[in-house]
């Protein structure tokens, strides 16, 4: 029994996704697609319409991932109390998982969302606007709560995006460290930077306006020793000098 | 008369590095290259040896200027006395300016690279491979000092790429802030972190280990209160909430 319509369907897709992120969309041919799923050219007509149609899927799909995981990352942060340090970690956990199980998407993404027609690139780029808005949103509350310095937001927020999104290029799987932990590392970083030692950190006691009483109040000062646990519990992330 | 040899040989891979990054390197072929220069393809043949030639050429170059960006960098820090902060600052200006002012050819360099065969990608790699390890020693040396926090200097070194990487997707020089400029925020941002207000910087004062002396030890004290300025002098930056 051939597979089913949605199966065929995912399975085209699919191929595409490994395809557009090996040769890129342009070079690859809908009978490229067609031979990697061992078919006729003509049969993937049955299932869809164009080779546009398939980046737009993979491209769409890609966006609404991030945009769900950006939301579910504020909506733990909510539930849990979160400050904005935590919110933040949690929001760049999401993104890289993303990335992480999606390594080919995160590709084409990328490189290939610019050869959409117009209105469904616009489409992809409100999408992405949002994506960066509630990004920056999280630079914002940090910064109003006083939690964080009063930075650039859209510069902060870029920052964020960069380290989570260049994360692509150089991700893999069999390395020695997993999405959260780099999360946790490149999070520890942008909040606590790289300068300060012991001295800088004993005096966030004292910090004035915001923060007090958020459970990653002591993060900074913990992760400072070198000691730190994951906002989630489930894990160690592993920035030590090694 | 026309151009010299030399001359259309770099009208030549000017023009594949536009069309390269607009199309991406698969899809724009030799004709391609040809009539955006209103030349018959043959010609081409007269200055070049292939395709891959040209891309190789472009690729090269980039990861040439790179290297030689962040070697000026060193050497100017060393020069100055500077201290691992402003080295570090002054590896993201030369990076970032490299980009800005080479979009195409970065645009080419981060997604088309893999496409050269074996023995050219391999010669690549190892330049990108000396870039990043200049950049983690820059890390290394500040955690020596004692100057930075004893963070992974291998994320952190990947941390910095990703800022300084990603920079080719979102700048425009039509934008209001010039490479300069966003290289000195990201740098701050890098170096003080999101966290921290003024009892923080304050206690910087007291810092143990190294760094005592350096003309960039106040630099995080000043941006703390948004009143910096950049490394070279020549400006300022505007990492404050618009």
């Amino acid at each position: 029994m051939p597979p089913s319509a949605g199966r065929r369907r995912s399975e085209i897709v699919a191929a595409a996704r490994e395809l557009f992120s090996e040769k890129g969309y342009h070079s690859a041919s809908m009978r490229d697609i067609a031979e990697r799923l061992g078919l006729q050219a003509g049969t993937l007509y049955v299932h869809i319409r164009s080779k546009e149609d398939v980046l737009f899927e993979i491209v769409d799909q890609a966006a609404d991932r991030f945009l769900e995981a950006v939301r579910q990352a504020r909506a733990e942060a909510e539930s849990r109390g979160a400050g904005p340090e935590e919110a933040l970690r949690l929001a760049m956990r999401s993104h890289l998982r993303v990335v992480a199980e999606n390594l080919d998407t995160a590709t084409v993404f990328f490189h290939e969302w610019k050869f959409l027609d117009d209105d469904r690139r616009a489409l992809i780029l409100a999408k992405r606007d949002a994506y960066e808005s509630a990004i920056r949103d999280l630079i914002i509350q940090g910064i109003e709560s006083g939690v964080f310095r009063p930075v650039d937001p859209r510069l902060a927020g870029l920052a964020v995006l960069s380290l989570c999104n260049w994360f692509y290029q150089w991700y893999s799987p069999a390395g020695p460290q997993s999405a959260e932990d780099i999360a946790d590392a490149f999070a520890d970083l942008l909040l606590a930077g790289l300068l300060g030692g012991p001295q800088a950190a004993a005096s966030d006691e004292a910090r004035d306006g915001g923060g007090t009483g958020s459970p990653t109040g002591g993060r900074g000062r913990t992760a400072r020793r070198g000691q730190r646990r994951s906002a989630g519990g489930s894990g160690t992330s592993s920035t030590v000098v090694q």
